[in-house]
C-alpha cells in the first residue's frame, strides 16, 4: 500500500489492471489498485483460458490469482472490495474517494474497469435475476445439476459455458440470434460431440416463470414460429458493455457504444487519465490483449507522471 | 503443415507471430508460420523475462519454446530456417516464395517480422563485428568470461545484459548517451549493488582494435573530454529498427521511422496484409504487448479471410 498520495491509481483489477500494476511497480511508481468486487475481472469469470500463450489450459480465476501473486512480488496488493466511489480533477492531479471513504491523491489515473455482461432487456429477465437468470455459468451453473438449462449467445462465452454446463445438466439448449455461431471453430467440433441442442437464427422473447424461471419463449427468425423451451436456469451471454461511469464523471469522450476513446498511447481525452483493456474502444474481450494494453497504458502513464515532476 | 494453398501466412515467429498462430489455428484457418532464423524473435534473445503476467521469471528462449509447444497443440509448427524470400499480390490473394523456393498461395498475410538491433554506425563497428562486437550478450557473452566488457545503451536491454555479464566479466562498463538511464527503476538498485561502472552522458566514438576489439573511445558530453576504455567485448543495445523489407515490397505505407502503419484492426494500407508486434508503428518492445497485438491481428485476418470466401 503506497499511502494516500500516490503517482498512479489503477481502477479495476482484470487482466489490464494487473498487468498495468506490474509495469508501473517495476517503474517504481507509487501505485494502488482499487477493485470494487473480486480480483480478475472478466478473465476470472472464464471457466477455462486456453489461448493465453504459454499456458495451455487454466481456470480463469486461477490464472488471475497467479497474476496477482506475480504483482505482489513488486509490492503491490490488489485492494479487493474497495472500489472508487468518485474521482475528479484536483490541481495538477486527481482526488479519489474510495468506497471505504478514504481520500487519495494521484498524479494520474488508469481506468481499467472493463465490462459487464449485457442484458437482453426481455420481459422476465430482471424480475427473475437470481431466480434462474444468471450472467455467469461459472458462478451459478453448479446449482443446475440434473436440471434443464438454456444458454443464450453463440460466441465463445456462450458456447464454452454451454459445453461445461451440458456435462451436469439434464438438457442443455444453446440459443443464437444470428444464422451462425460466432465462437472459435475449435469449439464447433466439441459442440457436435456434445448433447447440446443448438437453435440458430432464434430470438429470445421472454423469460417464463413467476417465482423462478420455468422456461424461455423464443421465435424462429426464419419461419416466424414461436415456441417455449422448458428451463430451470437461463444463462445470458450476449455481449459486453463498458463500465464507464467514472470515465463519464471525469468527462472522457466515449465512442457511440460507450467505450472510452484513447489516443495511440492509451490516454483519454482528459489529460492524465488513461484507459486500458475492454473499457477502451478497441475492446477485444481477450485476456492476452487486455494484458498487453495494460502494459502499454502503464508505460504511457509513467511518462506522464515523470513529466509532471517529482 | 497446411499445404501450399492456405488462408493465412504468418511471417515471423516472435511473441506476435506465435500468438497470432494460436488464435488463427483456433479459428480453424489453414495457417503456416515462416521463420528465417530460430523461433522466438527478440523475446527469445531476452536473458530473463520477468514481466509477462503469471510467469515470475523465465529465460526468454525457454518462454518462447513453451509458447511454440502451446501452438503445436493446435497443429501448427513453426517452420524455422524457412523465411519468406518474396511475397506479392496475386489475384484475390498473395503468392509467397519461401527461402526453400516453395511457392505458397495465401488469402491473407500477417507480417510479424519484428525488429533487429540498431547499429551505432561508428568507425570499427562493422569491421569488428564477430571479433568482439556483438548485439546479443545472451548469445555471445559467455566467451568474455574473465575479460573486459563494455555495454552500450542504458535501456532495459543494455542494463539487464550488463547485470548478468558483470557476473562473469572481470570488468563491466555501461555507457549511456543520455544524462540518465532509461531502464525500469527496478534495475537501478541492482546496478548499485553490482560492480558495473556506469558512464552516463557519454558518447561512443570509435571501436578500437584491428583484428579484434581492444577498446572503445568515448567522449564525456559534459566536459567534452575523450578517453579510451579497454575492452575485449562490446555489446551494443541502442534501440531497434523494423525489419520492413517485405512490407516495403508489398507497398505498405511506413511511418517516418520505417515502422509499418496499420489501422485500428492491424491491417496495413495494403488490403489483406496485416502487421503485428514491433514491426508496426506502435512498437513497444514488450513480450506481452506483442502477444496481444498478434491476437488482435489474427482475429482481424480471420474476418478478412472469411469475407473473401473460399
Amino acid at each position: 500500500m503506497a499511502g494516500s498520495e500516490i503517482d498512479l491509481a489503477i481502477i479495476g483489477s482484470g487482466a489490464a489492471g494487473i498487468t498495468a500494476g506490474i509495469y508501473a511497480a517495476r517503474r517504481n511508481l507509487r501505485v494502488r489498485i482499487f477493485e470494487r468486487e473480486a480480483l480478475g475481472g472478466q478473465s476470472a469469470l472464464a471457466i477455462w483460458i486456453e489461448n493465453y500463450p504459454g499456458t495451455k489450459k487454466m481456470k480463469g480465476a486461477e490464472m488471475m490469482e497467479q497474476w496477482a501473486s506475480h504483482l505482489k512480488e513488486f509490492g503491490v496488493e490488489i485492494e479487493e472490495a474497495n472500489g472508487v466511489e468518485s474521482v475528479k480533477k484536483a490541481g495538477q492531479g486527481f482526488e479519489i474517494v474510495t468506497d471505504g471513504k478514504e481520500k487519495v491523491k494521484a498524479k494520474a489515473v488508469l481506468l481499467a474497469t472493463g465490462t459487464e455482461n449485457k442484458h437482453l432487456g426481455i420481459p422476465g429477465e430482471e424480475e427473475l435475476y437470481g431466480k434462474g437468470i444468471s450472467y455467469c455459468a461459472n458462478c451459478d451453473g453448479p446449482m443446475f445439476k440434473g436440471r434443464k438449462v438454456v444458454i443464450i449467445g453463440g460466441g465463445n462465452s456462450g458456447v464454452t459455458n454451454a459445453l461445461w454446463v451440458s456435462e451436469i445438466a439434464s438438457e442443455t439448449t444453446l440459443v443464437e440470434f444470428l444464422p451462425e455461431l460466432n465462437c472459435e471453430e475449435v469449439y464447433l467440433a466439441d459442440l457436435e460431440k456434445s448433447p447440446i441442442k443448438v437453435l440458430k437464427n432464434t430470438q429470445a422473447l421472454e423469460v417464463l416463470g413467476k417465482e423462478k424461471v420455468k422456461g424461455l419463449k423464443v421465435k424462429d427468425r426464419g419461419s416466424g414460429k414461436e415456441k417455449e423451451i422448458p428451463a430451470d436456469g437461463i444463462f445470458i451471454y450476449v455481449g459486453l458493455e463498458p463500465r464507464n461511469e467514472l470515465a463519464k464523471a471525469l468527462g472522457c469522450e466515449l465512442d457511440e457504444k460507450g467505450f472510452v476513446k484513447t489516443d495511440g498511447k492509451n490516454e483519454t481525452t482528459v489529460s492524465g487519465v488513461f484507459a486500458a483493456g475492454d473499457l477502451g474502444s478497441g475492446a477485444l474481450a481477450q485476456t492476452v490483449w487486455a494484458a498487453g494494453d495494460g502494459a502499454k497504458a502503464a508505460l504511457a502513464a509513467y511518462d506522464c507522471v515523470r513529466k509532471t515532476g517529482n
